[in-house]
């Protein structure tokens, strides 16, 4: 199976889950920046959970631009981790609606390590199809930041009981690192004799 | 015509009714783990429909994968079914709020059947425009699942009159049928000497 | 210009608002087959909503399968298109949610009339593009739905304040003669000798 | 990396932003063409917000349309474009339900004011990458358009405290200047000798 269908399907998805966010940000009855300030809150949760779903789409443009085809394994794979995704805009409205109180704010973290163990699920299904020579294994190398990130987002559950901020801090932490560019799969792409065939 | 604004089409209206449910998914008030408690029937719906969803936007996608071109005729057999596919969400809505009582979970299985008979309608309009010997043909088969499927929907809407979770572990056991891999189109494009045309 | 992002961009906002108007279908308090009944005209309405756009995307993907390229002009007559589309999941729920008034079923006239007066300015945007010898002038034709429905909607409009299922009638007609096959371009496409270009 | 998913996730993000807006439009309790008046601020800030969210992606098609390949730091570019554009619909919403007063007037106009600097951050990124003597470079030219808008929004925003329909009404005319068909990028196209690579 070509990978085209996949991309557009999860593309669309990721699309809907940035957006509907916005529907959580209610329109404050009064008309003063006191208002608005009053929504700050769940405005910067918007920004992170923006910036968590475009981290998401970014890598899986990057990934699924190195592999050919895929098996009907990888479309469950990539539809669970697109479930956990979803589940991002609910609870960025609870955790933030409420000026993120301890459990919201560790559930929040609980969906973040889901997806992030669905997004390994996800890798390791196209790796094992691509085998250990492929371009996808060169790309994923070491896979640091991969392994890093579910060790910190439960750092970040157990502190949000501690101190609701230290918990938001690692988020915010895993957010950045995700965020310094990764070259390695344009390096490999940039490489590579003919160009990538997919994606 | 080719089918890759079908495909388009139909991953958007898919991708849109899978993520529209999260809507549905009301932020509890309270900031406790038993406040999410008692969404968990909500999450639970959600979860049986993402899922069956995601079967249909699979099977879909199989289906045209061996598929060159559609006539007039295909587009609205394709919208016959994605308006069956667009109640779903409205139907998990009702069922789920409202703790799985009888009608509302008969209605949901009534949605359900009707989907599966719209599916089984585009494929045969598919199958009539390929003829007995295209790779469609031949990759459908005997289509076994697809005529057990109305089968159980008719039970299950039966047993919810009887017992509401009788009738609710029907239409997860005919999601878990659909859930094992049906590797028939796979071997059928696997095989074919040139790989697919379309898709 | 390419036509594909053109495609792409349609069908998104029409499978977006294809799917909206299920957020208009309130779920019901009660959980009796007597409180879904109560939803009926909204879900007719819904019907017959969903069917219009249907079309619509139907004959714009059937236009645009004999177009190559499109300027900057057309992509301002295509979102005037999508803006009076934008309108109708509005209209439906204002017009069924309060069981067919004459003022909203007339206003829903009036944007269904609308979307097909901006339709027939993109078609002739298309066609001033593409020359009176060109395959769209040939699968256009004399146009005889295109230029009889404007009409019908005025008598729908008006007979809305006679009797509103008078104009709901009308409008179920116009939809209807619209749903009998169109062979017009798919018969221009099988007889061009190198297949469709764009599309 | 090829633009093409790029193109595919921004259009599925602004095809949901100019829908969404009709989500904000409350369907009115009664039924006269009073009551559709009395919405006719929020159809209007609707009307204003489509043209600009249409500028955007017919800018956005446009601009992309002369690149080839994208980057990483353009993907990001990108998504912090989308970030502002996705804020649309909340001010939208927020500024007209309560009759256009000052503050949400001028948070209307800083919003269209950043995303008109982050559509400036992704042409210069894209410029950078293209080189001077790309075809981007020949199509964007002076950017006249491009410079003059972020003024006429300072200008609007600071006037949204002196008279509301003033600031208003910059922002109609900068939606205007940029109506103006734009041949830049099309008369490139069309000299080009192999026609567009990308797009």
């Amino acid at each position: 199976m070509p990978t085209d269908r996949l991309e557009a399907f999860s593309d669309g998805v990721i699309a809907i889950l940035i957006t509907i966010m916005v529907l959580e940000l209610h329109v404050p009855e009064e008309t003063t920046w006191a208002a608005l300030r009053g929504e700050l809150p769940v405005l910067l949760a918007y920004v992170l959970s923006f910036v968590y779903l475009g981290i998401y789409w970014n890598n899986h443009h990057h990934m699924l631009a190195v592999v050919d085809r895929v098996s009907g394994g990888v479309l469950w794979a990539n539809l669970h981790l697109l479930f956990w995704l979803s589940l991002v805009p609910f609870l960025t409205g609870w955790m933030s609606e409420n000026d993120f109180p301890p459990v919201p704010t560790a559930a929040y973290g609980i969906v973040l390590l889901a997806a992030a163990l669905a997004y390994y699920l996800l890798q390791a299904t196209l790796l094992r199809a691509c085998g250990p020579d492929s371009l996808l294994a060169t790309a994923v190398g070491r896979d640091a930041k991969g392994k890093l990130s579910p060790v910190l987002y439960c750092l970040g559950i157990g502190l949000s009981f501690v101190n609701r901020w230290l918990g938001v801090a690692v988020y915010v932490l895993v957010a950045l690192i995700w965020l310094v560019p990764d070259r390695r799969v344009e390096r490999v792409v940039t490489n590579r004799p003919d160009g990538p065939v997919a994606g």
